[in-house]
């Protein structure tokens, strides 16, 4: 079975991930070895600043230029874990120009074009795996294209960015606003020193897409993904939602519509009950509920992020991507055959939590419920407090269309006795 | 790339699991023809009582003669759901020597016979897949042996039946005994007339067994596996774990020795701290926690049981098995190149609990934490509780190997002192 010329492997970044990935194919090599059937070679790393020391790698495979690299041709399969769109898309299509195989951690290149980098890798009959692109270690993009394979997956829905956990658990435990919260995250190295991508749901997005896209067999793309950031969430909203026997949770929900015909997939901060397995998952941890039709209800949980947990996810695919070209097969590539419409945020139906200031005085609970009534949304509880002359009124609806809440919320803001919105949130996993 | 000529499936067993995999066969025809790429046809179903009605079966494609249609050289792939070792091992066996692959559920025979069936398989081309012999529907062989192939696995530690974890639970959370727990647990079909495999933890071994060799890539056999069953716990059990801030589960254990030299395998009821998220996985449901070096922890959840659940994973199987047909290529065999011997328990190191039943008189402690000196198990705590003449001494020990704590327990069992030894228990997940 084993046969002796290595399969060269080209890394593209050597940075947290990167440099992780080059110390396991060297202290792993004999297990690697063993694993695909012939040993794996590290042909070259290309880096952006080669001056810098990288321990454990030999100086000379290190280069500034990787189009050169990609376009050696002796090439089995490039990693690429330099992240963002250019250049790794232009390195990831060149690559599979001249012969090999990709293995990617990029999910915001994912997201954007997955499409067509799938288009690229079957044109030229090549595999493009990218399991650490999503949730880190966590085993999920090959259970849910694999695994899964021949069920029908109804929901998606995860927490998928570790650091915006950090920060809710972190709020939601020591009762810290959000912006000590994220002082904290940052202080500890969990949060960016610009944190947007994470706090504004940007990188949870990204995510959502690639996973509706493999749990629906229908390409979404990162505009379709609706999403909130989970900076507005207070101190105030975790009151709240204790009080409702539930936790603030910055999710990524992808579901089929009832009726089967079309899909949505969104990110936005939400109310969920202590009792869903999602609701305890702590600190930077990420963790993904599927719901199908024939398994029921399914998590996968484990470190979202960080060199050596995606390290491991890489190194996955790479066994995996190499067994491949040893065969001469290729794994599953695209399955998008399915083609359902990503239909708009205002389709999605779910329950919701809304605070408004109110003025205390006769009536108001009336013509707030009235309001409520007119768009068809129905309420499930209302508890009113007041004081001084003003009252807060805390309304939990029954399942209505985001379009149907938003319209109640124009109609409530023009109210004379609404004195404002506090806060709207979403009510899932129930 | 849709080719015309259907992929032809020969069902053995239609039962339960059997039955659901039919079905889905035939609702999601279409979705599974476009993830396969060509349709797949079911060609035969192997029964022992032809006479059943079999809803949306065809009757022409029902037999009794499971050999003759495993022969008919033909089939694609042969779905193995009748479980056991005989007539099953057999049949897998010649299925492979006319040609089709295997998907099989049956976790006693891989168990047993899993090198020997892998060895078949490889020496005809063939796949054998056994997603479902794990923990239902839950993914778990596969991202083990795929997602996991560039990691190091150090230890694989679940709930791996379902049956028992509803009568722990239920003794858990109502303060039931054992009988009381079993027979609603029976009355719910939870648990079968005839509970010995499941209560006394043979079906545990099985998938231990299993699980370790993947996850170390050596062989262990069924008879390799350390097996208590968990008819001996105790309501008090429950209420001395509960008193450590703990709760009893039945679990499967898969070590690898510190020096990485050796692993173990085995199955017993242990006392786990409320704070793992094994700790929290109720009633029937499964859920395995793996440790890696560069993924961490990760832990997979679902259900372990059960027609539907089990069918999704045979089925996600069949199209992986179906698309490696189409390509000519087989998927990863059994991987025990490492070939690491399989240390006996009294080799495992853990730490215990342990109830004595001792007189209520002065010295007693100082005798009994001479014993645990003597034989090298360092103590953690102790707890002692006198009544009329009575008492009893609860020890918690250090990490100890399970020889030492034998002797120890052999040894007390000679104090005049000690009238009893009420029980003893692993502490795990700490």
């Amino acid at each position: 079975m084993m046969r002796t010329r290595p399969l060269k492997v080209a890394l593209l970044g050597c940075g947290v991930v990167g440099s992780e990935v080059a110390r396991i194919m060297t202290t792993h090599a004999d297990d690697l070895t063993a694993r695909i059937g012939a040993p794996v070679e590290l042909a070259g790393v290309a880096v952006r600043r080669p001056d810098r020391v990288r321990e454990g790698i030999d100086p000379s495979l290190v280069t500034t230029d990787a189009t050169a690299l990609v376009k050696r041709g002796d090439i089995d399969v490039v990693v690429e874990v330099i992240g963002g769109i250019e250049p790794a898309r232009t390195l990831i299509t060149t690559a599979f120009e001249h012969g090999a195989s990709v293995v990617s951690a990029n999910k915001a290149l994912l997201a954007q074009d997955g499409a067509a980098l799938h288009a690229a890798a079957e044109e030229h009959g090549r595999d493009l795996y990218y399991e650490a692109a999503v949730a880190g270690a966590i085993p999920l993009i090959r259970p849910l294209r694999e695994s899964l394979a021949g069920d029908k997956i109804n929901r998606v829905m995860g927490i998928v960015n570790g650091t915006t956990n950090f920060i809710l658990d972190k709020m939601d435990s020591t009762g810290a606003g959000y912006q000590e919260a994220l002082d904290e995250a940052t202080a500890l190295g969990y949060a960016e020193a610009d944190p947007t991508a994470d706090v504004e749901g940007f990188d949870a997005a990204a995510k959502a897409a690639i996973l509706a896209g493999i749990a629906f067999h229908t390409r979404v793309r990162f505009d379709d993904v609706y999403r909130e950031g989970m900076t507005e969430v207070t101190a105030a909203d975790f009151a709240s939602a204790k009080e409702m026997g539930c936790t603030i949770k910055l999710l990524a929900i992808c579901e089929r519509a009832e009726d089967g015909a079309s899909v949505t997939a969104r990110v936005h901060p939400a109310m969920i009950p202590l009792s869903h397995p999602l609701a305890s998952v702590r600190g930077a941890y990420n963790a993904v509920f599927v719901e199908s039709d024939a398994a029921g209800q399914l998590m996968f949980y484990g470190p979202g992020a960080g060199g050596s947990p995606t390290a491991s996810a890489v190194l996955g695919d790479l066994v995996a991507v190499c067994r491949n070209r040893l065969s001469g097969a290729t794994g599953p590539g695209e399955s998008a055959y399915a083609a359902l419409p990503v239909s708009p945020m205002g389709d999605v139906v779910t329950r919701y939590h809304i605070s408004l200031d109110v003025a205390d005085k006769p009536g108001v609970l009336a013509q707030v419920a009235t309001v409520f009534a007119e768009h068809g949304v129905s309420i499930d509880t209302v508890r009113q407090q007041g004081k001084d002359g003003e009252a807060s009124l805390v309304v939990v609806t029954h399942r209505a269309s985001d379009a149907a809440l938003t319209g109640t919320v124009e109609a409530l803001r023009k109210l004379d006795t609404v004195r404002g919105v506090a806060s709207i949130m979403r009510v899932e996993g129930e």
